[in-house]
């Protein structure tokens, strides 16, 4: 698919042509992006949408079509029309691999180049890093409250708009759902895709029974039978298990039942009951209807025997508590080899100055103790003292037995992708991982534990100077 | 932009497959699209997404590349990737026009066809009403919170998903928005695009009066400032005032000056009265952060001076009390001329059968007085009896005085769109004019007023039999 480099904002053009107005679009700088609280009050976040932003930028181009209109926007000199003719993204990108655990304050994406294509690339990076990282982080906390069962994606009818569902699709399956009702993320992403009957089918079919046979006569393999549209136990089960020893008569299996309304618990526990003791104990339970972590959680909790979770809306809109959008935002830290930061009243939205490296504190046993920000050159000495971004005055020390490793690799260089593209799974396996490692409590939805992101002592006091300088020069 | 019909669920095509092999596919069939409960808590819905959905179904077939997707699936037999290749919505589609302020309960879209085809695009359908619909409404609510003031959206970066924000800026005109930073939708759409520059343009450069000036340089006739990114009233008021009487001395206007944070109300009254007595009070003041209808309303409480708020984030993704999504439903109401339902426990939640049309009971001075939805072959008469869909012991009666309007038309037949496309700004006025004509205290954003959505006594009569038979058949 083609990314029209006009799906951004106006001001990202009308900075551009004045930087080329005023010599300055060749100076070198660099651009972090970066949150500043962690989605849904949660713990952690789950880094997404890598792989669609390096396209979008690699293919970065303005059509013929596109460069008219602009022009007829009676905005831009003719010298600004002609640049853009020739406009790509030639710059540098540091990032984490898709799936990795992520927090507040830590850059995530670091952007090189000349102060025009950094600049304007903003819109683009944040629209793209901050919705997925949104739904791969919820996903991801669907997933934790299931336990073990699958969780499924059927949240396109509901979405916000026809990409806002493939979008989500794609950042569900990196936090780890395992198949989607969608059928082009399916075809554009490799996906398993799931689904089989609405209560629309029910109802087109005189009785229920009828609508569940001819169900199964056209697929005798992958029959999963929606048993909720007249009465789960007393009609919907009664009927599935006649299907299903109609279609054992016959040499196959029914696969599942789904239930989509009422009390989860209690329907899906009598619904194992029924079809354990008519000896149809492998048929699958599906349960669908507006599920969440904490609709999951509780259903669990009251002794629910759901195998696969179906999840829709209120995973791909994040809607609730910290969720309906991630507040990334993407700061210019270095212009000319000069470090620059934002002040503000509060230091906790302060940016962190100059060009950085994101290193990870891991126990020898692999667990993960805290993450460290520090400027490029610094190197952080394991028993080091290190700042709360939020608090400069809050400080704590790098166990001296802790391994540093480096978060993020240059993963484009020149405009360039540098890897290969890695399939969804594998990036869904370090998902898993990564939240295995972390300090317990992190997972925990009510006041979860804060993960520490530290700065370096020389980053610390570069800020520090940086902020005398400015408030000195009364700005 | 080409639709893809894999944009769809899973189910679709294995319904479709289904009704395939029972000889069912080619039933006629009629579907109704509507939400059970207005967004946001609110008095009222904004429809919104017709003609992007219109395109979509004129538009939709499959392609080689789809087909073949689809039959590697191993799913389907031969047979019926055949039959989509040769699939096409004919059908026929009723619906009010983009613009119309609508209500929970009554019928957006009727989707006539064969089984088939109006089953098919259920997705598409869904995707794109629901969507464009909750952020109509948000803008209206945005719009009369902001009381004659421009409203302009800016919530590109954080949409979910590109398309989130395409559809999203779409939407945000219909509801009353004059302009966009998008500059896609502005493409696209001719809707007015918006913007100047971002803190970041502001410290690429020495200091905040260098900045203000080298913009003014590039866009003598279009500067908005950006005044806080040090100290809005010491710093950036000062250096744009200076910047207003540079360009003033080259026979040119400031246009405005931008907040993008702290206390809006008392900045904006402070950056007035300091515009005013320098003589710049032609200068408008735009107002952004994090805005909505409740912030938006405290400013204004607060005497604030603000002739232009810039939304985003809360505007495009709807986050908050009753957003996210709307819950819209798509329902079989009638087939092979049969009026078919769905029962649930709960009458609220019960589909309301057969064709339908819907009338609107206006006033002699052409105030809304309340919706009516009735059977196709119904009259209602004036003085008549009607009742409350959700508890059919509650019933009122239309004024004698009132004149009925039909609130809907066809719009498509036989797959082709039968009216002109509208340009936005016509909706947009519809929506305005609709709104000032409701009773007062819908526009309230708190326990607004319940307008009356009735349905007629034969079709009243009709759910209440219906619901018998589903009953004595013991499902």
């Amino acid at each position: 698919m083609r990314y029209s480099p006009l799906l951004t904002d106006l001001y990202e053009l009308t900075m551009l042509a004045g930087y080329l107005e005023e010599g300055m679009a060749e100076k070198p700088a660099v651009f972090d992006l970066y949150f500043r609280t962690n989605p849904f009050e949660g713990g952690y976040a789950v880094f997404a949408g890598l792989e669609t932003a390096l396209d979008h930028l690699a293919g970065l181009r303005f059509s013929p079509e596109e460069l008219a209109y602009l022009n007829n926007l009676g905005l831009f000199r003719p010298r600004f029309i002609e640049f853009l003719r020739e406009f790509r993204f030639r710059g540098r990108v540091t990032a984490p691999p898709e799936g990795t655990v992520v927090f507040a304050h830590e850059p995530l994406l670091t952007v090189e180049g000349t102060l025009a294509e950094a600049q304007f690339v903003e819109t683009l990076l944040l629209n793209t890093i901050n919705f997925q990282t949104l739904i791969a982080t919820k996903a991801a906390r669907i997933c934790h409250a299931a336990a073990g069962s699958d969780v499924v994606e059927f949240g396109l009818r509901r979405a916000q708009g026809p990409d806002g569902g493939l979008s989500a699709s794609r950042a569900a399956c990196v936090g780890g759902c395992r198949g989607t009702s969608n059928l082009l993320a399916g075809m554009l992403y490799g996906m398993p895709v799931r689904g089989t009957q609405a209560h629309s089918w029910i109802q087109a079919f005189p009785d229920e029974l009828s609508a569940f046979r001819a169900y199964a006569v056209s697929f005798p393999d992958s029959t999963i039978l929606l048993v909720d549209t007249y009465d789960t136990l007393k009609s919907g089960l009664p009927n599935a298990l006649t299907v299903a020893a109609e279609l054992r008569s016959r040499g196959r299996e029914l696969r599942g039942i789904r239930i989509d309304s009422g009390d989860l618990a209690y329907l899906s526990r009598e619904s194992r009951r029924m079809l354990d003791e008519a000896g149809f104990s492998a048929v699958r339970i599906v349960a669908s209807n507006d599920l969440d972590e904490q609709v999951i959680e509780s259903v669990r909790g009251e002794g629910g025997r759901v195998d696969i979770y179906g999840v829709g809306t209120k995973l791909v809109t994040c809607a609730g508590t910290g969720g309906g959008a991630l507040g990334g935002v993407y700061k210019l830290v270095e212009i000319d080899g000069q470090p620059k930061m934002k002040l503000t009243s509060d230091i906790a939205k302060a940016s962190l100055p100059g060009k950085k490296r994101v290193m990870r504190a891991v126990e020898p046993d692999g667990g993960f103790i805290q993450d460290l920000v520090c400027l490029e050159s610094d190197t952080v000495p394991a028993g080091g003292t290190v700042y709360d971004p939020t608090n400069p005055l809050r400080h704590t020390i790098v166990p001296p037995g802790a391994r540093l490793t480096e978060l993020r690799s240059v993963v484009m260089e020149g405009g360039q992708r540098l890897e290969e593209r890695e399939p969804l799974k594998i990036m869904a396996e370090r998902c898993r991982k990564e939240l295995d490692l972390l300090p317990a409590g992190c997972l925990r939805f009510v006041n979860p534990h804060r993960y520490k992101v530290s700065i370096s002592d020389p980053l610390n006091s570069l800020r520090s100077t940086l902020i005398k300088q400015l408030e000195s020069k009364g700005e």
